[in-house]
């Protein structure tokens, strides 16, 4: 299963655990719980240890993990060096890794950043085609799974995505064709594409859109939890495969604490019930 | 003077050196001379070796340097500790910075972006700003300079960026809006916006009309030199206060070397010739 491509090995992932479940590792200093600041040295230390403990507490219920490239390149190379071992201990624990690094680049400049996400130990990651389709290639070369933003779940990417072409369609959906047309000779066994879209559940209106346009792709969706979408806006986006990996960051990693509780109780508990949310819509 | 806006620092940089030549650092190791490449034990410390050296051999022509942040992180956490001392080198031959990265995120993620670029020592930043306008205010607020990516010199990019609007203009030119909007009150005491635009030198046949939309923004224009474009090609993107930085990475860095000639000697000669190029299209 090693050597299948990457989106036959997330398929298979998300139907042994049973759920699309990706929990983000987008680790904020100030969030951190109090037990784990006191114990380290310093803050690069903490955003460490709080990932590897999220991970060994999550990891039953997670089908991905999605560390977010910012909160530790944040901290400079020690940063870079810190998400390389979170990385290779999610690796490690058997679920796969999307980087959140949301890179655009082309020619040799879109090849080395294909290495240097292969360098964090990662398989795939979130791209951002702006420059133009042939951002997409050096990521699939690299062997490497893509997730191209399309329809991004902040307010305000209506400003762009949301505009609508003269030919028909809006700059989101103009960006699915590309998607679509780049993902239809990278299929794997389970039928989808190591290319997939980034979706955002906040924008589930226009999901039916999106997906009659990429039918083959994986939707990375952003937006669930303490952005304000459930499970129930999921279904538009669902395809016969399932065809979704549903991304919470902030209402796992920070839920609110029983009296006495372990922070890692806590986090595990936040996991097992976003599992069962989205299990529900998925059977 | 270091105190001053990054817009007004680079104005100042560009009118002392008298052209508005950008290097661009985007070192692949194929293509290091030899000479260097024997002396380092590592590709990485070959990187190192011969950005300072090119940083020592052009910094009298260049009004910024602009690192591209992949050939570094390709190497992982090493790889942006070279980054690191790289920009410090060049800020303190007293250059302006221009980290492309071409970063793109929201929120709390964009902000820890701006962290990792001042972490570099960067003055400024290119940013993607296809998940809409707020992806560029956090840089902004601490303190760096932008240059969004509009039109970019890569053939295709018209496969997104010349797509037409059903309200008139093309994509490019709707972020060309933007990109003017939020940079109308960052202005600098020479008239110019901290917010910037990257519309490339191949596509100066779309320059008039972003010159007309983005009247304030200085232009950071790839494609001249190795890419084919030509000082010429500059006049249509050229505002009332010049308003453009032009880039060459190969031509500069992998220049022709004479028989028996130092490579950092090819490399000055290079960078002399194109300074002197430019300057003549400005004056």
């Amino acid at each position: 299963m090693d050597n299948a491509r990457f989106v036959d090995r997330l398929h298979a992932r998300i139907a042994a655990v049973g759920s699309p479940t990706c929990i983000g590792l987008d680790p904020v200093i100030e969030r951190i719980p109090e037990d784990v600041r006191t114990k380290s040295s310093s803050d690069v230390e903490a955003v460490e240890q709080f990932c590897l403990g999220v991970i060994d507490a999550t990891c039953e219920h997670a089908s991905a993990f999605k560390p977010q490239s910012a909160c530790f390149e944040r901290f400079g190379s020690a940063g870079v060096a810190v998400l390389e071992r979170v990385t290779s201990h999610a690796r490690s624990a058997g679920v796969p890794v999307v980087l959140d690094a949301k890179r655009g680049d082309i020619g040799i400049s879109a090849a080395h950043y294909a290495e240097a996400v292969k360098a964090t130990g990662a398989d795939s990651v979130t791209v951002n085609a702006y420059l133009g389709p042939s951002t997409v290639e050096p990521y699939l070369e690299a062997g490497l799974g893509v997730f191209v933003l399309v329809r991004t779940s902040n307010p305000d990417s209506d400003a762009v995505q949301s505009n609508e072409l003269s030919s028909g369609g809006t700059v989101g959906e103009m960006m699915a064709s590309h998607v679509a047309r780049l993902g239809a000779n990278r299929l794997g066994e389970s039928g989808m594409s190591d290319v997939g879209a980034v979706v955002g559940l906040t924008k589930s209106a226009d999901g039916e859109a999106l997906r009659g346009l990429m039918p083959r792709q994986y939707f990375l969706v952003p937006g669930y939890g303490a952005q304000g979408g459930g499970a129930e806006d999921l279904r538009p986006l669902l395809c016969e495969q399932g065809g979704v990996l549903v991304n919470a960051s902030r209402s796992v990693l920070y839920p609110e604490r029983g009296e006495n509780e372990r922070w890692q109780d806590a986090v595990a508990r936040a996991a097992k019930a976003m599992h069962t949310d989205l299990a529900s819509v998925m059977s």
